[in-house]
């Protein structure tokens, strides 16, 4: 373990340290209130320009550089995140009030997805190469020799998520799966934990350097202004945007994208409610253990997950009234938590006001607002499903520690609700096969509702593998066709290109008829292996 | 050869012809400005409300139905399309002016692709099924199975192109493209051939019934305003819009598509200037070939290609004068063609307008405004890369058969010319091993700049295969991760669901263990046929 860089409060151009601008606010330690050193400045337009400017450079020799080099320096990236040791974990701890044992995790989590996608990088499936070889003789007119693979789309901007100080910020996801593609990356960190992101940044400007990959590949800024984001998200040399947020956020980015002189695609994350249905038996038969389990699922990390179930749905009766009476007990003994900024608390207190203001509401668990600046208590409303269908409030997502049960009627009532969901992350379906008339026929309607839909368990806790899809039709996310977790995410900031008649030295090694060994490949129409 | 239902002027909605609207508009022959019959009306906003609505609700049941019926279903539309024999060239010709022997080859084309992609449903790779086995003694906590694969994103709809009326129009690449995905399909016909697109969308109705499919998988409708295609791009139901024509047209359905209250992805190709880079020593060595070849590219099918080429860079000098004659000659004996309409020789005209007016500009070949209501002359142009460099309007496509020459005075200007290229569906590059210093430095910027890169031949004349990549950076295409052109265009319109805990018998076929025949996956990280 090497003595982490001190924190100096500035941002990273061209791998050094730079801050034209005033140094304007400072991480706010979310249990007291207090500030903590260094402060920071918003990034200037010019350093923005700067940043963007040289990754639109750095794109074409950090491509280049090749597959190898590539998983490499993401393993190295892993390495010296490990190798920032505590300090790493006890800055992100100040900033974002997260316990040690969840961090540590999500640390683990972190490096393990860079060297995953070091090892996505080096098996090339991703590439999707595609040789037809040609035909001089075919009449009426010769066959050209085509050859195609995906190259990296260009610059990414990725914006730092508040709720995963490490998974989902500067080296987090995006930012692996970026790299992995190719693709330079501007960062801009989250203003609640800028020292946990300089910490970071300074690691992978510290891994291009070893690897002797342009310094211009990776940028990071700060900015707590909304101005920061929104000229970062203009820039002409930008090629994608991904962003994991508030809805109102990724909105506005995808917005900004649409506006510019040259469109180009965004990948929010702007979360969902994650409804999970318990159905009639199952409620019968199990209602006790998943009371249990949703209860603790809703308020993990204080409800600040994207796929906290915040929406239960339920058969009326005595079995229901039974579940959210152990359901109420279990999540009214849950202590008081720490929410990540104040603007999450008073993001989610405004919005248990508007819930509270719904006539025919129940608020079963409802203990007002916590102490403390980002204090957090859990909820619980109950609602019946006519009033849920005919209240669009209560379709979108409250983040924090509160979900919100719907009761319906009857199996059609359940079914209007299923078709009434906005796009999810996730949903949930727990039934027996005593359910089976709702377990036939929800599934075809929520398919088309989400991303990922589940058997058992709870929605929280995402596995990062091959498989995993986190993403969903809209407001889930501003992109349907793209994943923020797992390996499919490599595939939002590619694009294929073909070669016509190329003579093979020109061509792509993995484009040539002895390819480089292990690329899958599809050759004339057969998938091989060479 | 069955003998093709009469033309009754009406859409196609659940199958059956409809019209509430007030006929007001009918095919032009180019050659002699007469109207046909039948008359058609613009689609009512009732009529792409039900078009729309019908298209969501049989999304579900289409999707459903498999890829064995998909696959047969594709096979029938081309077989219908094929049955319906002269009557179907001889009206796309007096609707187009296309001679019989291209529209021949275009309908070849077009059966060929909707047959190739009933190969690709059936092959099954394209839906990317991966399997990661859940592990329940996994610590700390048990590893789900998870399982996910491409699912259809809905509805699409296909906007029919003027320049190609079977190919990329009612049955063209978008339709079996999304077809083959598991998409319903709303097309909106071009107005320049409703003849010919009520011919083929009346098979495609056909088919559907013959394979017992939903009928509201499929609506054409007709509309001379561009209020139709507005109010189909914002309607609710549709989850993805493909577009083949003008900027202008590309950029609209762009913005509408932003302002829905849900966005969707927008595939418009709007065609580029297809730069051909003719190098030094190549120059002096095969200018006469080039020149021919050139002038026929340029001139095929009266200019009215999206790769038609439109930029040829030059060394100047002698050779490029030498060459400049050849090709002034070739294309001053081209006879005068017909463009498909009026609109499409208006614009012309104004874009040989401004060209001729900016100051500098050589008109080399340019005798002006054909006989006709749709004639067009062939024009060529030339002008020094500073100026092409200064002047905006020159990076523009000139749709027609019209090509600018830029003169470089040097190996720094064919590279500054190279940089300043906006997005491209093709570039060509023509060297010989003497021209290696720009055949080094070339492609690295040029595949930034372009979907597909040419090392020999001409850029029209595009394959339909695997490897095939038509699409590129904006303005070429809204979204260069598309192409609209051979295998990869199912991409498009496709996205991932997971299924999390989901027991065997609840799964799709394809993510079952003992997976169908033949569909390559993603097992446990390994890749496995099963």
């Amino acid at each position: 373990m090497t003595d982490p860089t001190p924190l100096v409060g500035r941002h990273r151009i061209d791998g050094r340290p730079v801050r034209a601008g005033t140094p304007s606010f400072a991480a706010i330690d979310p249990r007291h209130g207090t500030a903590m050193e260094p402060r920071f400045a918003d990034a200037t337009a010019h350093e923005i320009d700067a940043a963007c400017t040289l990754a639109e450079a750095a794109a074409q020799p950090f491509a280049a550089a090749g597959r190898e080099v590539r998983a490499a320096f993401l393993e190295s990236v892993a390495a010296r995140i490990e190798a920032l040791g505590d300090a790493l974990l006890q800055r992100a701890h100040a900033e974002t009030a997260l316990p040690l044992a969840r961090l540590t995790n999500e640390r683990g989590r972190t490096c393990g997805q860079l060297r995953r996608f070091a090892q996505v990088v080096r098996d090339g499936a991703w590439l999707d190469a595609r040789i037809d070889h040609g035909d001089p003789a075919r009449t009426p007119l010769p066959k050209p020799d085509l050859r195609s693979m995906n190259v990296p789309l260009g610059p990414v901007a990725v914006f730092g998520a508040s709720n995963f100080p490490l998974a989902f910020s500067v080296a987090g996801g995006d930012t692996a799966a970026a790299f992995a593609a190719g693709c330079p990356v501007v960062c801009k960190a989250h203003p609640a934990h800028p020292g946990t992101s300089e910490l970071v940044g300074h690691a992978i400007v510290e891994a291009l350097a070893e690897h002797d990959l342009p310094p211009g590949a990776f940028a990071l800024l700060f900015g707590a202004d909304h101005r920061v984001g929104q000229d970062l998200a203009a820039h002409r040399s930008l090629r994608a945007i991904a962003f994991t947020g508030s809805f109102a956020g990724g909105k506005a980015l995808v917005e900004a994208a649409a506006r510019r002189p040259t469109p180009i695609p965004v990948f929010a994350e702007m979360g969902s409610t994650n409804p999970v249905f318990v159905l009639q038996q199952r409620l019968a038969r199990d209602g006790a253990t998943i009371a249990k389990s949703l209860s603790a699922s809703v308020t993990l990390g204080v409800g600040q997950f994207c796929t906290n179930p915040g929406l239960v749905v339920l058969p009326r009766g005595a079995a229901a009234e039974d579940f959210l009476a152990m359901l109420a007990r279990e999540l009214a003994a849950t202590p008081e938590g720490t929410l990540l900024h104040a603007g999450i608390r008073s993001g989610y207190e405004r919005r248990l006001g508007e819930l509270r203001a719904v006539p025919g509401l129940r608020a079963l668990v409802d203990a007002g607002a916590a102490s403390g600046v980002c204090g957090a208590r859990s909820a619980l409303f109950a609602v019946d499903a006519r009033t849920w269908l005919a209240t669009p409030t209560l379709h979108e997502e409250v983040f924090g520690p509160a979900t919100l049960a719907v009761l319906c009627d009857d199996a059609a009532q359940v079914l209007a609700l299923a078709r009434a969901l906005p796009g999810q992350l996730s949903i949930t379906i727990l039934g027996d096969d005593a359910d089976r008339d709702l377990l036939d026929a929800l599934p075809p309607i929520l398919v088309q509702k989400t991303g990922r839909i589940l058997f058992a368990g709870m929605p929280t806790g995402v596995e990062v593998n091959d498989a995993i899809q986190h993403g969903g039709p809209w407001p889930a996310t501003s992109d349907a066709r793209g994943t923020s977790v797992g390996t499919r995410a490599i595939a939002r900031f590619l694009r294929p290109v073909a070669w016509q008649d190329c003579p093979a030295a020109r061509l792509p090694d993995e484009l040539r008829d002895a390819g480089p060994p292990g690329v899958p490949r599809l050759v004339d129409g057969r998938r091989v292996v060479s």
